[in-house]
Formats: structure tokens, sequence, C-alpha cells
């Protein structure tokens, strides 16, 4: 074997040629002299794995001699393998090959490590190699490697984030256009910010995926997907968005992890929030990341969630920095989770809420449910009656009226038990919305 | 010599104990087992020089034992040097011996950086030691890490920083209140956000320092404080904050710098935004920085610009990256300057301008300033003569009009040369306000 010098490329193996995949192809092809300059060695697009070989064929800067279908020999004869195949089985497996092998890894895949990172993590570690993922949560966000790194002399206490760009788009669109939820999710499939299926993205799971990662790293404790409590966005209505509009609120979709007195926790809701807040002026498909610290207050990250571009440019800040390691005979700083700390029970979740019902506008409904309220102990701050229902409301039949109540800090377990009461009630009916109300 | 082990601390020495200095001290000495852990070894605050050691005694953190006045001994003998005392001829000294002894340096010092630092960058890379700054543009931001790590494969175009928070406060104020300039200015020196001599904040020489760093690493180039045109806010006035709001748009003072095809800029100017651009929701004193990216698209990063504790958060940061880096016995990216691209020349800047003139209200006299636009090439996109002048305007005597005219873009010099053919007629008094308009 012939001796590393500082000739000796750096080998890099794609795992998959798609969107994200074909882009950082580019980049490391076509920045190249740039990459070495700052590596200090070549750094080399070696291999690119492709269940479709000719679908590669789409892009010129790949050479079609280094493209194979053969993604476990990629995976373990590569110095740095980069995973954009995601799912969470065969992802799982090669990345785990590839540690295995010695290579580090740059992944994307959001999924994949909400479901096994600190398996992964612990592997990377253990082997004495780098797993950097600055794309799989906020895109092209410089994000992540922030909170490695930067904020390490610092104790965060909590994130929100807009971390799905499509339901950021669908909650946008309906709030400038007045439009419900059914009408612009449709013309976003039409015009491509949606997926076909846009279940993952729009009952909150991809956030969900995201917040855990946020959780692990931020906290230094193993956050999994399935401790993530999560609600999407299906039951908000051109309604609830006007009556924000007229507190001079948005709403949006929040990934939200939290490090309280009670433990950590993680979750995705739709919230309403100040239109004074960072975050209110993140539009379209853009995401971004709240960040309080105690030392540093607060910090926002703002930027493309996704895309082909965009998320090329931090997979391959990733792959300058595992390539730096490597040629310095060094790794970064391993995905620490000693801290081990509790997760929180869903009662240590206090905040206010704003639930608007659709009830038979009829003597004595405002008395029932507002009784179900007092019953549970949950204080009413304000109540709004006089919305008028859309005609589009599922469940519309010209008598109904809407009925939003505000309440005051609850937590909740007792918020969820006091809305299964009023939908009990013979005058209420459809589906409620619930929002929390962040400050 | 004893041999080094996982136990040997890492001496930090503490330059300064002033509001950063003071609690950067207690981040390391409080902070000191969650340091260790993420370093693998100690970290150990050594030495703290202070011309005046009864300072320190409010500080119950910082023994008193490790306080010295002899800031050279600090500098030479420790292994990462804090250097928090500020100015550019004492700091450039000790920055300089640090490097020489083979000590890593952090520092928040941005004046030091806008004049020295390519110096400092080549000695620290001779020397092969670090140089960290994330303080010193942008406070606890982390922003000078992802520009010099995380978009490393891709390519910076443009950042566009609200960087200083006395004069974003100054602005907020004066757009929320209608209030004029001084008496904000005022208001904000009585509640300590403005300091005694506010000069060097709101002729914007702060900002330009910030400028000068953000332009050298982005670009790759060394650009100086003395590269950075300079313009502040001293002539910004109530009636040009309303014909804003009036406009949608809000007056932020930014250091813009841009690598074009004539080259890079480093500017700091007021301009007006649209009030939907993320930088528009940067509130009182808090900075941000928006940086466009070829491949990553927009970006911006967000938080405190200043403050003990929030800078503190991110000199802490660095001191546990140049310390991982000793525990691993290697270095981070150097600072490159390899592209030493070369300077735009003033000619090369083009935008819209609005500029606002006091007039006298005569007849003939818009036919005259028109004419001096037409008579310099300079197209007029809108006019406006309607505006009220308010009575504490410098110079009116009860006959002055304003007369506000958005061009369409044109280079600055001969925009400047008309306004100064404008400032020549009779019928024009008292200082005009220039402002850019961005998109």
């Amino acid at each position: 074997m012939a001796a590393v010098t500082n000739e000796t490329p750096i080998r890099v193996g794609l795992l998959g040629a798609g969107t994200v995949g074909s882009q950082t192809a580019r980049l490391i092809v076509e920045q190249r002299d740039e990459l070495a300059a700052r590596v200090g060695r070549p750094v080399e697009l070696a291999a690119v794995a492709c269940l479709d070989p000719k679908e590669t064929e789409r892009f010129p800067w790949i050479d079609p001699a280094i493209v194979t279908t053969d993604t476990m020999q990629v995976a373990t004869h590569s110095d740095i393998v980069v995973e954009l195949i995601g799912g969470t089985t065969a992802a799982r497996t090669f990345v785990m090959a590839a540690i295995e092998s010695g290579a580090s890894v740059v992944t994307a895949n959001k999924a994949l490590l909400a479901k096994y990172g600190p398996e992964i993590y612990a592997a990377a570690e253990a082997k004495g190699v780098d797993i950097y993922f600055e794309a799989a949560v906020g895109g092209a966000i410089p994000f992540l490697r922030p909170l490695r790194e930067s904020l390490v002399g610092d104790c965060v206490t909590s994130m929100l984030g807009i971390v799905n760009g499509t339901t950021n788009y669908i909650l946008d669109e309906m709030t400038t256009k007045g439009l419900d939820f059914d009408e612009v999710l449709k013309d976003a499939q039409a015009k491509g910010y949606a997926e076909a299926d846009p279940t993952g993205d729009i009952e909150g799971h991809d956030a969900a995926n995201k917040a855990a990662i946020m959780a692990t790293l931020g906290f230094h404790t193993p956050v999994s997907i399935d401790d993530v409590t999560v609600e999407g966005i299906t039951r908000i209505t051109a309604d609830d968005i006007a009556a924000a509009t007229a507190e001079h609120k948005v709403i949006k979709l929040l990934a939200v992890v939290e490090n309280g007195e009670a433990g950590v926790s993680a979750r995705v809701y739709p919230a309403l929030l100040p239109d004074t807040h960072p975050l209110a002026a993140v539009h379209g498909s853009f995401n971004a990341v709240f960040v309080k610290a105690e030392a540093a207050d607060d910090l926002m990250f703002y930027g493309r969630g996704a895309g082909g571009a965009p998320t090329a440019s931090a997979v391959v800040g990733d792959v300058v920095t595992v390539a730096r390691h490597i040629a310095a005979g060094t790794t970064g700083p391993s995905i620490p989770l000693y801290k081990n700390l509790p997760l929180a029970p869903a009662s240590a979740s206090r905040a206010a809420f704003a639930v608007r019902f659709l009830i038979h506008d009829k003597p004595g409904v405002l008395a029932a449910v507002a009784g179900e309220f007092a019953r549970h102990g949950v204080s009413i701050n304000a109540v709004n009656g006089d919305l008028k229902p859309s005609a589009t409301q599922p469940g519309y039949d010209g008598e109904i009226q809407q009925l939003r109540i505000v309440t005051h800090p609850t937590d909740e377990e007792t918020l969820r038990a006091t809305v299964d009461a009023v939908r009990g009630l013979d005058a209420v009916t459809g589906e409620p919305s619930i929002l929390r109300v962040i400050d």
C-alpha cells in the first residue's frame, strides 16, 4: 500500500444520485480546486452508487465510469461515505457498514437519525470516525454545527423550529390569500411544492424527525422519533388564520424542544406567534430555528430547508470538514449523549391554547361549553363567537357558528380532556382546531 | 517538564476583565465539568490580566490569586490567550506576542482584526496556532464559524449585516415612536444603550470594522478598515422614516459586502429595505447577517450583538474549539486569503437611491432640481414633495418644504455629483439625506 501524501486523494463515495446527490456531485467536481485548497489534499468523487445508472446520464459532471449499482461496495470502500438514499432500513445497513469499514459518514437522512441516531453516533465514536449531518435539519442552514461546536460553552434551554417548508408554504398561502387548507394544498401539489402523498409533511411527521435530532443534540440526551408528540396542520381553517391575523398573530407549524425542570420534551404542533416574533417573518418554503440559550440569549438561523443545490451546500460543507479531519488524522467532536436527561411527562407541558369549536348556535350552548372548561379547572382568557363560519367548513349546515376560546396557561392533558368533554356536548359538531399560544 | 496527559489542564489566560471578560471567566469556571467533558482535558482559567485588579473583586468566580497587572506575562505563558482589552495598539502587541509564544488566540476585537487581521492570521498560520474571533462580528451569533467552515463548499456572493445594535435601536425607536434622531439618541444615552460619545456607532465606524472582517472571511481576500466606505445615520429624520413607512419599507444601517464582476466591496450605509425582508424584522439592539451564496441561496443569522453574557457565550465556544484542537494536536482551518480579489472601484456600485432635499418652495425649484438630475443622466423613478417638514428640522424657517426623489439605479459617484449640484442651487438648503434602496 502506497504511503499517504498531500497528493493522495480523499475518496468520497456517494450513495444516491437524486436531487441532492446530483448537486453534491456537481459541487465536489466543480469546486475541486477550492476544496483541495481548503482541505490540503484533493477531494475526489470516487464512486456513485445508484440503483439505475441511466439516471445519472443527465448529469454531465458525473463520470459514468464511477457509477455502480453496488451500494455496499461504495459504502465500504470510501474514505467518506455520503448517504443520500433516504429511508431507515437500507440506509442504516449501509451507514453502519461504512462506519465499520472505517469510513466517516455525511448524511442528510433525518428519518434515519431520528430513529437510529444514538446507535450510529456511538458506532462512529467507537470506530473513531466522523458522522456529520448538517442537511438533516433545516437543509442549507448551518445550524447543527453551531449547536455542536459554537454553543458548547453555553446551555441551550429551548429551540423553536420552522423545519418543514411544505407546511410553512401552505400556512403562508392561507394567510396571504385567505384560502382554506384543502385549496392551498391542491395548488401546492400542482406547483410541486407538496408531494402527491403529503401526509408526512402536513401531519407533522417530517418535522417530528427533525425535532428528535434537535433535542438529542441540544440536550445531549437520546430523543427518538417515538418520543415526539405530533400534531399537524390539517384542521386549520381560513377562519383560524383570520382570527390570528385580527390578533396580530401568525400560525406556524413548529418543532419545539425544551429542557425544563421536568425533563426534556420534543413536540410538533401548530402555534400562534406574535407577528413581531422573528419566526413570524419566515415566509414561503424557508426554514428557521429560533434558539434560546442561557448566556447567548435568543439566536435564529434562517435559510432554505430543501432543494438540491441548497441542501448540497450543507452536505459539501460537511464533506470538507470531515476531509480536513482525515487529512489531519483527527475527528470532530463526537455527539455527546452523556446527560441522559429524563423525558418530561405530557402533563408537564403548560401553555395557553386557542381552541375553535363548531357549535349549533342555540340557547345555553355557551354556558354548556364554558361549564366544561370550569369543571376541568381551565381558566378562559378570551372568548369570541362572532366569527362567521366559512361555507367550506366540513360539517357546515347553515346554522353552525364558530366559538373560539383562548385559555390561560394550562397543562396539555387537562386541555385535551376539556376539549374531548366539549366535543361530547350535543350542540358541538365537527373537529375543533387546537393552537398553542406562544408569547 | 511533565508529560501531557488527559489530566493536564489547558491553561487559559484572559486579557481584560470588563463586561465580556468577567462573563467569560464565569462561564469557564462554572461550566468547568462540561468543558472538560467536551474537550477531553480540563480547561483552566489560569490567569487574568487586568490593569486594576481591584476591579475583579466584584466577581466571586475569579480567584484573586490568578489576577495580575502583567499582561505580557499572561499573553506569553498560556495555552490559549483570550484578548478582550480592545483597541488596536496594545492588543496587537499582546496578540502577536501570544502567537509568537505558541499560544492560540481567541479575541472579540473587531477593530484589531479590521486593521491588522491579515497580519495576525498569517502569523497564526506560520506558527501553527489557532486564531478564532466569533464574537468580533454579531456578538453571540454563531456566524463567522459557519462562514469559515460550513459554507466552504459554496461561494458567498454578498452579505448584508445589521451589525451595530446602538444604531438599530435608534432607528427602531424613531420608527415606532415617530421621533427625530437627536431625541432618540439622548434617550438611548440616558438608558445606557448609546455611549456618551456615540460617534463610533452613529457614524458607522463600528459597523465598518465588522464589514472589513466579513469581506475578508467571505471572499478570502484581505479587506482592511481603510477599504470600507462609511455613511452613518445622523442625517436621517423622522420624515425620512415616515416616508419609508408609507412605502412599506424600513430604514436600517447595513454593512454590505459584495463580490461582483468589478471586484469586492465593503460599505456601510443606511438603506431602505422592504418590510417583508428578513432583516426588517430585526428589532431593538439585535444584530443579524443576511448571506447570499451560490448554492445555499439566502441564509440569515440572528442574535444579540453585544452584552457581557451573550458575547462570552461566543468567546467560550471558541475557547472550547481551540482547546479541542490543542488536545488533539491539530488546528482549525486557517483564514485563507488566497483569492486576493481586486477591490471594486466606487463607480461600480450601482443602486437606486432615495434622496430627501430641503427646499424653499418657490416657482421653478422642481424644474431646477429635476434639471440637475437630467444633466447628470440620473433617471427619476418617483418624486414626492407633499411631506410636511418637521419643525425640529435643522434650518427650518417656516417656508421650507421637503422634496424626496427616488432614482432608478445609478452609480454612486454620479449620484453624489448630482446631489452636490442640487445642493448648489439657491433654493436648496440644509443637509440632504441619502438612502440606498434595496429590493
